[in-house]
């Protein structure tokens, strides 16, 4: 196991009515609020309403900032910026899933930065001070609910990165999960297939003796696995909302990384497919993970990946490892037809045009200390695999 | 799933030299530190000049209260607070196992409160503040560097109290496993079955639908099994220590047993065995809880044995119900004799004197909603059984 310094600071208020507890959340910070959501969906459920009305009672004044992309874009975090500057903005509340959660992060940054917010995304140790971040949940998926990282794109120059910084981690978040009732089926399923690959990002690494955190992975692992189908056929299963949504925070918040060292794969490589053909990023990391995985399985990984078989899909400990293994991607695999999820390149659009670019800036953040060093040319022929 | 407001604010630093970081800790909260410790283990792993040392290079003053029992008196609590007072402490140190640190976090809870100590500990709602506790652990067993609980004994009315304030849990917790290389087999083992009692008591509860919770407590549980005795038998195997100490800190500071609802078992009525006779509090738990789990085995609760035989002990599920069941209450029983845990109450000195008082005192604080509802005819005859 290696060393740690462990914080997960935000509150978290979960469960069916967990919004009475808004206004004193905010209270705690200031009394001036921007409110950033996305499309229209607050409004159809009620939610806009109520949180308005909370606002109202509680004499709290708030402006907004709507319309935030799924695959977020520089420009609303610019926007938001100055709609904090000019109003003088204390809290900063995001209403959504993680794409208007990441926006606001940024926004909430880059108040306090004097250049452009750009530079921020590129370099997050620009970052010296935030706004404070409260989050309402209505997607579980990429945990940004509980975590330090936004990621951003600016599809002018083909560009979705990355970024993070211990003072974005939000202060409260308010994880009710009627809120994802209605979700629909293939957002909870690329969904599912998010907070999965947040699992196997830290799971597949190459630190020795890190027990409890692959265990508890694997405890995560098969809760994803339990409720995601259950989840897209009975959208109003609380039980199956319920488990996904404390998933997606467990995920990725530190829990199962803490004590493991290692590079994230597949999210870089799906990054240049959102940032080329603005895909959901669920569906291309549902794509791209079991040829990921057929791609990296070696002497030196098979151990693993039985671990992985045996522990989560109980596939039977005596087989030999390849067979274990083998089985075990193709589990991963139908999962991912199962809830419907495309499950090549060419279904959403993705041709050979761009490889060869998005391969070689997949490659530029890294991916050297990944469970398996990946070369440019690596993830060419991973992405040639998921045509 | 049940609604649950999660807060772990707990700063931990985990792993080797992980005391670099104890100087800056305590400076964010004061300059003057009580340390607070047991016997002389810390001098003679040397990491009591090791710390004197850091806090003269930080120009932090210190005052000391030493020989705290294992199970923490009263008396040293109050000594403590007076030392605090006489001294405007502000930041409490606690170096050692549970014990110590419960003890710390009363003085530090108690400072502030003008009764005598012992309300507090009878009822935590008198608590208002507390100085800021930081810790160092050298026993991983109770899980108290990383939650709101302290135990408290009044051997003159034989008495041992839990009682737990937001406001107690430690700011900064620094885990080096190596510290716990000295704790002798005894203690590593009672320890282990501590660990593995916390999980218990979450674990078997009547909450439907905390899928999330149980696999995690079944990974926390799979941890101990298989670094215990490990532990044990070579007691400087840093994987082991590791392991064992991060799920002492997990298996008690909330991450399992939110989301579920129920009231302990096993640990009231151990209370009452080391009330009166002073025993280990991790011996009393391995005794204790084989026949609890026999005990409390029915048609209602079978279903549960089942998820912790299958999934923590790997007993094949085609088995019939009952079967699985006892055999998962055997493996565990065996792991406590692997481990050389004493298996009956009169090993350790307790005959049947007290029982029928014991069983009174036991069920005081409930065992209404626990797992089963337990009253004071099934604790004696689970103490019986235990003889």
């Amino acid at each position: 196991m290696e060393n740690f310094n462990y914080s997960i600071p935000t509150k978290i208020y979960f469960g069916k009515g967990q919004i009475k507890n808004l206004g004193n959340a905010i209270k705690e910070y200031g009394s001036k609020v921007l409110i950033v959501y996305g499309g229209g969906s607050i409004k159809k459920i009620g939610l806009y309403n109520q949180i308005t009305e909370i606002l109202n009672n509680n004499n709290l004044s708030y402006v907004e900032l709507s319309g935030i992309d799924p695959n977020p874009r520089i420009e609303s975090v610019r926007e938001g910026i100055k709609i904090c500057r000019d109003n003088d903005v204390e809290v900063v509340l995001a209403v959504g899933g993680g794409s208007t959660i990441d926006c606001a992060k940024v926004i909430a940054a880059g108040v306090n930065y004097q250049g452009d917010a750009w530079d921020i995304v590129l370099n997050s140790s620009k970052i010296t001070k935030a706004l404070p971040i409260i989050t309402i949940l209505t997607l579980a998926a990429t945990g940004s609910e509980m975590d330090p990282y936004a990621v951003i794109s600016d599809m002018s120059k083909n560009e979705k990165l990355g970024t993070g910084h211990d003072k974005m981690k939000p202060k409260v978040s308010i994880l009710d999960p009627e809120y994802t009732y209605s979700v629909p089926k293939n957002q909870t399923a690329a969904g599912t297939a998010d907070i999965m690959s947040h699992i196997f990002e830290s799971y597949f690494n190459n630190t020795k003796g890190a027990f409890i955190q692959d265990r508890t992975a694997e405890g995560l692992l098969r809760t994803c696995i339990k409720y995601g189908k259950i989840a897209v056929d009975c959208p109003n299963d609380y039980e199956a909302r319920a488990n996904l949504m404390w998933t997606s925070s467990l995920a990725i918040n530190g829990l199962i990384s803490y004590g493991t060292k290692g590079e994230w794969s597949v999210h870089p490589m799906e990054h240049e497919l959102s940032a080329f053909y603005d895909i959901t990023h669920g569906v291309g990391l549902a794509i791209l993970t079991p040829h990921w995985m057929r791609y990296v399985l070696s002497d030196k990984t098979v151990d693993k990946f039985v671990e992985y078989g045996v522990n989560v899909w109980n596939i039977d400990k005596n087989l030999d490892k390849y067979e274990i293994a083998n089985k075990a991607i193709d589990k991963t695999s139908e999962f991912f037809k199962e809830l419907e999820i495309p499950s090549t390149l060419r279904e959403v659009g993705i041709g050979e045009e761009h490889l060869v670019e998005m391969s070689k800036k997949a490659v530029n953040g890294g991916l050297k200390n990944a469970f398996k060093h990946l070369t440019s040319e690596d993830v060419f022929n991973i992405y040639k695999l998921a045509l």
